[in-house]
């Protein structure tokens, strides 16, 4: 082997740390062992569902000895889970490459810090107030009024930490509801839809976004993506420069998601996940080059990977347990995806991605299951997809 | 969970063992953990490359007491390598479910046995004549002629175990070279090209089979394949009704590979085998389920994906070493396979998959890698596709 190809074969045989041991870590292993990337995994959980295709370390994520000792050894060291507390993150930037970098994490892991940070690069988000106490609350629900959303600074995800103020005397009680913790207070924001873009940057600058993909949420959760979402040029092209305005600003590297509301032809910005993300899962059959692969690109220093559509394609996430197989895989062009996980309320225990050549086709391959075996999200799928074809 | 469900989970959850834990291993679990999956990997090697992926247990192919254990809790046992000793197997199949089933896998490690069964089914091979002794080796030449090639009866893959014979005076001499092992003369066939065509059979006795492929090798070694290959619909017909008799004689269970020889209008076949092959790794890329996942859906007792092309799709086999990563890496729509082994002469390290919506399309690419990142394998792509493009 040449010196050159020797150096050049050196960088695709890193190693990877993983911190957090979900399906997401699951899916960056299968897409970066393909590349010759070898990985590890850190997470609390014995049986976290990444542990049986790489190694697993356990340890709390607090726990900074643990972690340093873990990532001694790692090239890079890089996240399916972001709530790592940052100064956790902070003690090992000296001794370790880490990606994307602890202060967007320490940025992301806090609503008010992280809506501060959008309304600075000028990118719409709802009104809001910081609350901390229950005259902070009162205040904030006589400024911006009702309805509104209350959610805790920190640790909210899937609809967690978070509650509807409907009046202003149901003001104190929802606060209350959420401990008392460092709240911020939002307008409820009166959407068309939900979007968001999967972007990704790599460690010399290059940016690459995949096309808006429209979201339906159900009970919080994540129930259905359709990909690419149809929107005007214009909505496309705001939605990309926020994006890269904020990977920009931040210097970050890797997949992130950005979450929007769509406001008549505006987007209102909800929120950031510093990782790849659930409605991007599409991707891996979808695009060109997956936002798990893209990711490992960008934190390893390879080069992006074409983020282009392949197909129009559907996501289907299955919560708390999984639907009959059967079915699904006898569907031309669906891949199942099982995250080996037991069934539990509210868990992400797997998905189908649906391809085909046009939205016509999916709605009727879309049918035709639903006919043979019903899903709650394939009938939020089948209400996205007549919007799309009967509009 | 409802009792149904339960009962189709446990399907999808499978334990699956595999003999032999090299690049095929590793991209069958690569495909099959997303199906919620588990593997287990047998393997002399103790770095096998699969063995990152899933516990590897190191034994000889031949040790039937250290199979038996390692396949004791398994739902199914399946190969990536096809040499085990067919007694060693024999002794398993009371205990365990083994697919493709070892009396198929017996057939095919011997070639005389194989050129036999062929012959039986109608299906052209080229003439042929079992060898054991010098006087039957220059019998065989008289008989059949010269060029021919002279092969081993047992053990031979990549252009191993077999040399060429072309004077009647060569014959002894090159029986000679073989170790006077028991041998197969056979007469050298006048091909124009060589076809391959992968094909999967279920459980339940459903078929369905790729489009053929079409395969350059160099030094007796895969290094290109391009498919679908441009045939007429009657060479494409002949073919499946060739793969789907061979399937449904020896009853098989899994993907399999029918290596063609094309003579004019005629397929002779040249060898089978039991097994994903290398000629059918564009399809992880390329068609909408590919060989490796048909062949745990098919071992797994699940209904097989479809085998339909997404697109036009070049494969480069990587021998002895990796070329630059870099400059393919950059390639749009090139999926980058790195296998994760050492570098070893005549040693397949790993693959990259090209993608277009059309030959020209691929054509153009791979004319732009070239020009920056030169490779053996991708000069014989260009000479291939300037046939497909000029002929």
């Amino acid at each position: 082997m040449s010196g050159e190809a020797q150096i050049e074969a050196k960088k695709t045989a890193l190693s990877i740390g993983i911190v957090g041991g979900g399906q997401l870590a699951r899916m960056l292993v299968l897409s970066g062992a393909r590349l010759g990337l070898r990985f590890k995994i850190y997470d609390p959980a014995p049986d976290a569902c990444a542990g049986t295709l790489a190694p697993l370390t356990c340890g709390a994520f607090a726990d900074a000895t643990a972690l340093l000792a873990f990532a001694r050894d790692l090239d890079v060291l890089t996240f399916d889970f972001e709530n790592v507390p940052a100064s956790t993150l902070a003690a090992l930037t000296d001794d370790i490459k880490i990606a994307p970098n602890p202060a967007v994490l320490a940025m992301t892991q806090d609503r008010l810090s992280e809506k501060a940070a959008f309304a600075a690069l000028g990118i719409p988000v709802a009104p809001f107030r910081a609350v901390s106490t229950p005259l902070q609350m009162l205040q904030a629900v006589q400024e911006l009024g009702v309805p509104g959303i209350l959610k805790t600074r920190t640790l909210g995800y899937d609809g967690k930490g978070q509650t509807r103020v409907d009046k202003l005397s149901d003001a104190e009680t929802a606060f209350a509801r959420l401990g008392l913790s460092p709240c911020v207070y939002e307008q409820l924001v009166p959407f068309s839809r939900e979007l968001s873009m999967l972007a990704v940057r790599s460690e010399n600058g290059d940016f690459r976004s995949y096309p808006l993909t429209e979201n339906v949420h159900d009970a919080g959760i994540l129930a259905v993506s359709l990909a690419p979402a149809r929107t005007t040029p214009e909505l496309a092209a705001l939605a990309e420069a926020y994006a890269q305005n904020v990977a920009e600003r931040f210097n970050y590297v890797g997949t992130f998601a950005l979450e929007f509301f769509q406001v008549a032809e505006a987007l209102v910005l909800n929120e950031m996940a510093p990782r790849v993300h659930n409605s991007g899962h599409w991707s891996i059959e979808g695009a060109e080059c997956s936002q798990f692969e893209n990711h490992l690109r960008a934190v390893s220093g390879l080069p992006l990977g074409s983020t282009a559509v392949r197909q129009p394609s559907l996501m289907l996430n299955w919560v708390g347990e999984l639907p009959n197989a059967l079915p699904q895989l006898a569907v031309a062009n669906l891949a199942w995806h099982d995250y080996g996980k037991s069934a539990r309320s509210a868990r992400k225990v797997g998905h189908s991605t649906l391809c085909a050549e046009s939205f016509e086709a999916l709605s009727l391959k879309l049918d035709a299951l639903q006919r043979q075996s019903p899903t709650r999200a394939g009938g939020l799928a089948q209400g996205l997809l007549n919007r799309y074809l009967r509009p």
